[in-house]
């Protein structure tokens, strides 16, 4: 595949699985499309779902998924902790290969107004395919959630992209791209909150630090110990190694060290060869001439990950 | 002293020492002032002039000052590489103890307007003292230099925010707070200026580093060395010790070492026991409970510090 765009879909379902199956079948038996993750929240009783592929062809699919997730989710009876104000209440698109934002966000639009003609949803176009300033944070959008949508829609100011009404059983959606950002978090072997917050804030862009990463702290009560824990928005201009060196180094401040990380969810390979680039003492990700398997054990090693494996690298299903 | 303010005007003259003592003298023999450096640039035929003290102190200082500037400069016969628009061509204020950057544009107000009264000379405020968005950068104020003044003052966008006709000897002067800056540089045992280049990017905030950090590479051709020069915006969000640390790890990519550093110009105290913080564990630069001298110790091993000393230290000149 020369092209590989990333959608994770939101659906406002959970713990049903004939459903789920019918919502799923568009992206499977598609040499071209990928699902990679199906994450079922049931408290939320929502389902996070990673599809990869050709971007094209993963539009498509998304499309035909919306057309089944309408035939089997009725919001009037959906209930659960997450904010939702649709059957398929967020549809992000993410550049993972040879891909432009620009492209992205056009891909986007395309399969945002087709999801609309399909199914008669009213579509937002929000983040970075945002039309309008009060699109940009979906939060801002889905305020009110599916109940508080039809008065919400009657201000001009809250009229969708793509259709105007409100679907009567399947709500609203919102569809748009976002870069892709890696989530990534630092054990440190002490149970002091204090300090993983200090490091939080001598590394993240509000107070000063990296100007890609977004970090606070965390605590594993299971484990005794505190994370850093971060979202580094542009891995290509903050490298992840630069803040991971950038902790170990401040935790010697406090007689703390290091002793672990972990990336949430999928990681692209150009990442971790970014990582692998600097150990290996290579001037560029591209230099680093390493199978996918030799790349994670270099950087398994090196940033002390656990719970990570080849199976959590978006490239070992597209290859 | 409780409250310090330091003040950097750039007088359009070298080499002239009587003349020069002239207008150095309102500074001198007042308890409450500190003449602390004069650089004069024979190619730049300029002179960068450094004091400080207390507020109200430096600014009558000041006004006297450019009364004296003005009997003994003409710009119709001033010559040098530097660009520059008047006699007394910049004047910028900057907050060192127990002021506010508020106090400090209220001074620099109070300086121009009084300026002008005494002299005639039309008096821009620019950077954070700046009314309008076009008065923010003083290159933006000085372009056309002293020569093409009188033309640009004609746009009543270029109108100066006190007086208005352009002085026929001392032309046109710039006032203005501008928060206290760290000029920092780093040396690496490489005369590789690529790499330099690589670790200023790396770094700085424009491409993705620290987020109040200006950096580039620099060729110290005598030495047969690089170093890695910058600015540090906020030395209180964006910490010396950390971006030190941070050079020294990624310059391990290039197998290069650091092997010492400098401060250009004066440092004050606060941000030198920022950093010693750091290196003697204590968790906030108010921690340190050294002596000027002994912070000046610790820094200077620690950092590798060349051409360093109490006298580059502002308290050093008001304790």
């Amino acid at each position: 595949m020369n092209k590989i765009v990333e959608c994770v879909p939101n659906y406002s379902i959970s713990n049903e699985p004939e459903k789920m199956a019918r919502i799923l079948a568009p992206f499977q038996n598609n040499e071209l499309v990928r699902l990679v993750n199906v994450e079922e929240d049931p408290s939320y009783n929502r389902s996070v779902v990673t599809v990869i592929g050709e971007p094209d062809e993963v539009k498509k699919a998304m499309v035909l998924s919306c057309q089944e997730a309408l035939q089997v989710i009725d919001m009037n009876h959906h209930h659960g902790e997450h904010k939702r104000m649709g059957a398929i209440d967020v549809i992000p698109f993410i550049p993972i290969k040879n891909m432009t934002l620009e492209e992205t966000i056009a891909l986007s639009e395309e399969c945002a107004k087709e999801i609309n003609e399909a199914t008669d949803i009213p579509v937002f176009l929000y983040n970075l395919s945002a039309k309008r300033e009060q699109c940009r944070n979906l939060p801002d959008i889905r305020k009110g959630e599916f109940e508080g949508m039809k008065e919400k829609l009657k201000d001009p100011f809250w009229k969708p992209d793509f259709g105007s009404e409100v679907h009567p059983t399947a709500g609203v959606s919102a569809v748009g791209c976002r870069p892709l950002l890696v989530a990534f978090n630092i054990d440190l072997n002490t149970n002091d909150r204090k300090i993983a917050s200090a490091i939080a804030k001598y590394i993240r862009f509000s107070s000063g630090g990296y100007r890609y990463i977004q970090a606070g702290p965390a605590s594993l009560e299971d484990k005794g110990i505190v994370q850093v824990t971060m979202n580094v928005t542009d891995y290509q201009k903050t490298a992840v190694y630069r803040v991971f060196e950038t902790v170990k180094m401040e935790a010697k401040r406090f007689d703390v060290e290091v002793i672990g990380s972990e990336f949430v969810g999928l990681v692209n390979l150009d990442c971790l060869k970014d990582i692998a680039a600097y150990y290996l003492k290579k001037p560029h990700a591209q230099d680093v001439d390493l199978s996918l398997e030799e790349v994670v054990d270099v950087v398994s090693e090196k940033l002390m990950l656990h719970g990570f494996s080849e199976e959590k690298v978006i490239e070992y299903y597209v290859r």
